[in-house]
Order: C-alpha cells, then structure tokens, then sequence
C-alpha cells in the first residue's frame, strides 16, 4: 500500500531488496513473446529454490516479463511439488522432462497449447500389375482373422510424412519405395488419451517387389490384385475403408489428383519444409 | 531363483504373499494392450502409495500385464518423486495432470508415442469479386510493419480442421463464412519445443461481409483485391508464401482441385470423422 502512495521505499522493502540482491536469481532465457525461459540444471534444495524461484519471479514481474517456464529434468523431480505450490502448472512432458508454466500479469494467459494431434500414414504401394502391398498384423484393435490391409504406421517426432510412409513399408515389408502423392486425409478426435489423430492416406511407388516380412509386427504380407484387396468385407462394410478403395481406384484409372510434395524453404530459414498440394493444378494454372 | 528351481513356495515367498494380501491394490483398468491403467484420485503419503504400487506391480506381473499408466492430478503432486524413483517415467502431461508409464516386461517396450503435432490453419476467404479476407495482427513472429495476411490459428482439441478455420475467421474478423476445400498443407518441425506443426491453408466461401475486428489479436482487417495480396513482397519474398497464393490463384481460376470434407463414420462406432479428399477426381471415376 505504501508503495503506491509513498514514491520512496519503505523500510521492509529496503530490507527484503537488500536481502533479494544475495539470493542468486534462476538462470534464464527470454522469449518472444516477453516470457522467460528457465532449464533447471543442478540439484538443489527445495527451500533454497524457492526462495530463488520467488526472487526471480519479482524481478521478472518489474521488467514486464508475462510466461514463465520452468523446464525440470525428471531426476530433479523433487522439485516439482515446491513449484506447484508456487502455483506453477503443466504445459507438458516428455519422457525425461516435466515443463512448468506459470503467468505472470493479471488476467487471462495466452500461453500456447500442448501438441494436440498424433499422426498416422497409411501406404497404397501399386505396382504396374495394378498389385497392392498388404499386411495382416500380429495385433493391435484392427487385427482382424483373414483381413488384409496396407502398411500403417505413426510419424516419429520430426519425421516429414512423406519420409515417414516410405520408412514404414520398408520396415513392416521390405519393400523399398518412392513417395507419390497424399491421396486423402481423415481427422479423428479422442483416438488417444483425448488427443487427436490425423491419417495419411499415401500412393507409393514400388522400386522394389521381394517381401521380407518384419516379424515382431507383421503376420503376413502379400501382392494382391487391387480389386482382391478392395471386394474383401472389411473393406465393404466400413464406410471409411471403402471411401479410401475407390480413392485408390480412382487413382489407378488416372481420373484423380492427390497432393504432390514440393520443397520450400524461406529466406530466413534454410530447414526444407515440404508443402503438399495438386501439382497439376498449380501447373494448368501457371501454363496459361 | 528358488522359485524357478522349485515349485513350492519359499518360506519368505509367503510371508511376503501375506502381507500384500493386506495391502490395498490400487484400483486400475485394462486396456486393449494387455496394459493396465490406474487414475489416482484420493490423497496418500508416499510410504503407503509405494507399498501400494509395489504389491499392485507384482499382481499385474503374475497376470502378464505390461504397461503400467498412472494418470496422477496436479494436486497429487506429492506422489511424483515416489513414482520417479520406482522408475517410472513421464508419458505426457495436460494442464492438471502428468501421465505415468512404466513398462513390466524385459526388452524394449511398445509404449506408443506422445501426440507431437500442433495443427493450425490459414483462411483463403475469396468473395465474388475477387476480393481477399486480409488482417494485420498485433502481434506474434509474423508481424510486419504494413503487410497484410490472411486469418490463421490454432486447431483446438478435438476440433476439426473445418471447423477451426471457420471459427478463427469469424473470431479475427467477424465475417461468417463456408469451408469449401483444403488448398494444400505444409508440415514444419522443431517450430515449438521440439514440436512439429501441420498448417492447413484452406477455401472459404464468406456468406457475410461486414468486418468486425477482435481488438486484442488484431490491428486491422480488409477486403482486398486478390492481386494486391499477391504483389506484396511480403508475399513474393517468401518461397513459401508465394506458392500458396499461386495455388489461390489457380484456385480463382477454376484449374486447382484441393480436398473436400466428406463425413464418414464405421459401424461400430458413430462418431462423426471427416475424410478429405479430391471429390472432383473421385465422382469423375464414380461416374465412368
């Protein structure tokens, strides 16, 4: 209240200044977005990080700062409880770590969200005999006796999708590849611990036709005539599969155009991004 | 090793049977992965939560389980370090929870990935006359003095990608509008922790026109001739840039066919999951 009022310090907050500039305040990073960011390094007590923490937090406050986060390596778990007590919470984790978040100013945050969506491929691998590459898998929910299906896997952490779907049929087959085009995607909710999912629905080339089977995932894998593949009921009777069988069929006759991959990559940033869209659109287009 | 050697159990063997038999187990859940899930949801000290876990560890052992999953809230936070230290690790973490894995078999585990994409979206908003949606934004890494974009946000979770960009558009600018189709979509990794993101630039029809800015994301909105957009060299310095507004382009000139959203739902399962793909290419092979 005296602050406020009375523009020369009182005594307390001389004292407790004086006692601040002796506490080593966190070592930090900012952001831009006027937030800091701090990676706890070295172990520490939990009553002399708090007094750190609480040190830090001040002198962030008096220059403005708004996010600050906190990020706990696990083998310094012990942490954790002194700075939810801190009213600190989680913005996420992986398997070695925990960040922490905490807000500043009063009012709502605009802290970013966590990662929202996995993502899945799945490989129509057609060879010139209009033959495709299909799997039966040792489990999972869509293990099903005597069904076939394409290869299907997840995109690791920082796996173009298109790299992705060509390092899974090797995997799962044997069979090398090159990647065509994204023929349709499918988005589904609460897949997986509530998150998200997104299903990329590939045509692949084959440059290679022996099969050697991975298997500690696979059950079986095949050649099989595409009309073969697309007649058996699993197909039929799931709206989704038989959506995805006449995409591919579509394809195969050469009435439909997926999403080629092009790379692009901006002045300020020389990381190859790929950016998929209809080639032969964009080249009608740009013909005329 | 006795028990492998002889069939009767040791004397230690069961004293310790009839002590766990007095500890609680804790109450779990199974999933479809011979896995068991436990939500924590009751205050313990941590000596009694370890001789829990540990007597719950051994049944679930003996039943031939494998993954272990505790779902511990932020209030319970106490119980982090315990779990750390009888080696579990974290799987991901929600504002008020972390996810627990731990792995019961020898070998390598199956435990699936983490979700690891952000999903955001960019309105292509064209009216009749050729005219574009374009905001300046009041902040963030894409701010730039003078140029005009086009609306862009983050896809909830749970939401679905037609519905997001419908919504951002509507929030930015107060302008109602249609999806209609995803133009192209580009995958960027390392863009946020170590995230990867999938940025869908996507059509949309307005069906109102009068412009109402959010004042806190945005410092001005337009309807601009689409020719305008594309000559700021904002735009064609940009490889990126520069290619989306060439697919736009294609796109107005009726030469570029992207994915349409087409409902889809299996027998066993009645939610509503959008597939997206090139409907044009697919009703041509339907109808031959």
């Amino acid at each position: 209240m005296s602050a406020s009022t009375n523009p020369s310090p009182s005594a307390t907050e001389v004292a407790s200044e004086d006692a601040r500039q002796q506490i080593k305040l966190l070592t930090c990073k900012e952001d831009a977005y006027s937030g800091v960011i701090v990676e706890i390094d070295e172990p520490m007590d939990s009553t002399s990080f708090v007094l750190r923490l609480k040190a830090s937090i001040l002198q962030w406050k008096q220059q403005g700062k708004k996010g600050v986060w906190i990020k706990l390596p696990i083998e310094l778990v012990n942490l954790a409880e002194p700075l939810v007590k801190e009213r600190f919470w989680y913005h996420h984790a992986e398997p070695k770590y925990i960040m922490f978040v905490y807000w500043i100013p009063e009012g709502p945050n605009t802290i970013p969200a966590n990662a929202s969506h996995q993502i899945g491929v799945g490989a129509f691998v057609v060879n010139d005999k209009k033959e495709v590459l299909v799997v039966q898998e040792k489990s999972g929910l869509l293990r099903r006796k005597g069904a076939w299906k394409f290869p299907t896997g997840v995109v690791n952490q920082g796996e173009d999708i298109c790299a992705a779907v060509v390092r899974e049929v090797k995997e799962e087959t044997g069979v090398a590849s090159e990647f065509v085009e994204v023929l349709a995607f499918r988005q589904n909710h609460k897949a997986f611990f509530g998150k998200s999912d997104l299903f990329f629905l590939c045509m692949l080339r084959p440059v290679s036709s022996n099969i050697v089977i991975d298997e500690t995932e696979i059950e079986a894998a095949q050649w099989m005539p595409f009309e073969e593949y697309s007649a058996q009921s699993s197909v039929q009777n799931s709206k989704l599969l038989k959506y995805m069988s006449n995409v591919c069929r579509a394809k195969i006759d050469g009435h439909y155009a997926g999403f080629a991959h092009v790379p692009t990559n901006s002045l300020s940033d020389q990381r190859k991004r790929y950016l998929y869209l209809n080639a032969g659109g964009l080249e009608r287009s740009n013909s005329l």
